[in-house]
């Protein structure tokens, strides 16, 4: 869903997007990348998203795709909204020229901010390009930002909520709090494969770490097990979008989630599949998901 | 300011702006309109600032220029940002197509939301009009809210934060809060002409009930006297903005105005103005602000 948005949006400003169509529940690979470049002559710049957040698909080698762009002076967009703060993203590190995320996902503020980073190459680049935009005009902002001033009113209690956020991951530590989505995500996956369920992304390499998509088995109803983990366990889950709507479960596995929160939803999960007529065995699940935080 | 960054928007947009550029402190009247439509033939919209934030005036005559865009059959978009819920703006009976506001300014609310109320006639008039913009696409938007949702994640906490600011101004009632502004504005008018100073915009009728902009007497420092009332009184008023810079000061009357506040900005603005030398008498000052709020 994202992606497309990103080809709908480069098509709104004027592009010409040569889309990479893949099947929903795998990634870009770098080869399929550099296919492209090669077979397309005049191209700007690579968009991408890190994390799907509608498949549950992180793109795992955009580190590969990284050096594809730099070798071929191309700008790297990355969408990373419902990754930045839960896993892995050096943006200057793996060439990622502009790096867009929000604030209500893994950095854990309310809703309300977009954020994005912007290379030197990328500066250069948007310097020279015809200014269109009142709202979203970067250089603007950033004449704004060096006197410490924003180009219009911002909605400053979210930058009030922010700033505390970005505090309390630096006191975590980026590394461990990484590290604390990963393990809660494994957890997540295993407690779900013990339930006889399957995860949409078959490749293990590419299954994301802050968002978790199921296969609904055959014969159970999306809407009546969110309905059941919402009303009798107040776990709200979310469906599938677009083209995977009643075909997936999404959990939010993000921001301050820990094996309190893997425990209450694999308990909700199992109990509201098996009310609706689901074989499983709610115990195997959460003993899955516990050897997770044995260490 | 803001007139000329209406202007700015239009030409941004690919259109072609005919300015009514006036003196700064006046208003444009409905003849000038007028002449501009007769001299001009292919007009589309009449874009215009009901209350301009950076010199204190309010455009009194913009229930006749609502009568000759219907006249003339032209859209009216109006800028009603520091205005709308401090004084008189019945949309629909002026014919007013697109009226914009922000959260932050009468409506009492923290930053960071706009509102936009569209006619029927701009409902038509955007409908026909090729889609370019992603972030601001109304009829997505409309489409989005037949459902209670939004088409992007939106800064939730101001929204509750707006309606409850909503329920506040139903409560208080609207009328009597548009009296209150234009009660508190007059007193803060007589207050500052009682210490000698002058109102920045001359003709009385196009006084704003919600910014008060006042000359700034020669020989009088502007960032010195704000100082003083921010660090000595906690009272913080505004500088003149663009080629006002040092001219004037901007004092907010909108909001939670009220006499508490007025007196509290009186005293600290006399008495600032005293510590730089400037000769008046606080208490004169005082009593012309009370007069208002005897009855």
């Amino acid at each position: 869903v994202f992606s497309e948005r990103l080809s709908d949006e480069v098509r709104r400003r004027g592009g010409i997007p040569i889309e990479l169509s893949l099947p929903w529940g795998t990634a870009p690979k770098a080869s399929e990348i550099r296919e492209i470049i090669e077979r397309e002559g005049d191209l700007k710049a690579i968009f991408m998203v890190y994390n799907e957040t509608s498949t549950g698909v992180t793109a795992r080698e955009l580190p590969e795709i990284g050096k594809i762009a730099e070798e071929n002076n191309l700008l790297l967009i990355v969408d990373a909204i419902s990754i930045l703060g839960g896993d892995k993203l050096p943006v200057d590190e793996w060439n990622i020229d502009m790096c867009i995320t929000g604030s209500q996902k893994c950095l854990a503020c309310p809703p309300g901010l977009a954020m994005v980073s912007v290379s030197q190459k990328a500066w250069e680049k948007i310097e020279k390009t015809e200014k269109k935009l009142m709202y979203f005009d970067l250089t603007r902002m950033k004449e704004f930002a060096l006197k410490k001033e924003t180009p219009f009113t911002p909605a400053l209690p979210i930058f009030w909520a922010l700033n505390e956020a970005l505090k309390i991951i630096r006191e975590e530590g980026l590394e461990k709090r990484i590290e604390r989505h990963r393990r809660c995500a494994q957890a997540f996956y295993d407690a779900v494969e013990a339930y006889g369920l399957t995860v949409f992304p078959r490749e293990k390499e590419i299954r994301s770490n802050t968002v978790i998509a199921i296969n609904i088995p055959e014969n159970v109803e999306d809407g009546k097990v969110r309905q059941i983990m919402r009303e009798k366990y107040k776990v709200l889950i979310a469906g599938g979008m677009g083209k995977l709507k009643g075909k997936i479960f999404r959990v939010g596995c993000m921001g301050i989630i820990s094996p309190a929160e893997v425990f209450i939803t694999v308990n909700a999960l199992g109990n509201a599949l098996k009310e609706v007529g689901y074989d499983l065995s709610v115990e195997k699940g959460l003993e899955a998901a516990k050897k997770h935080f044995e260490s």
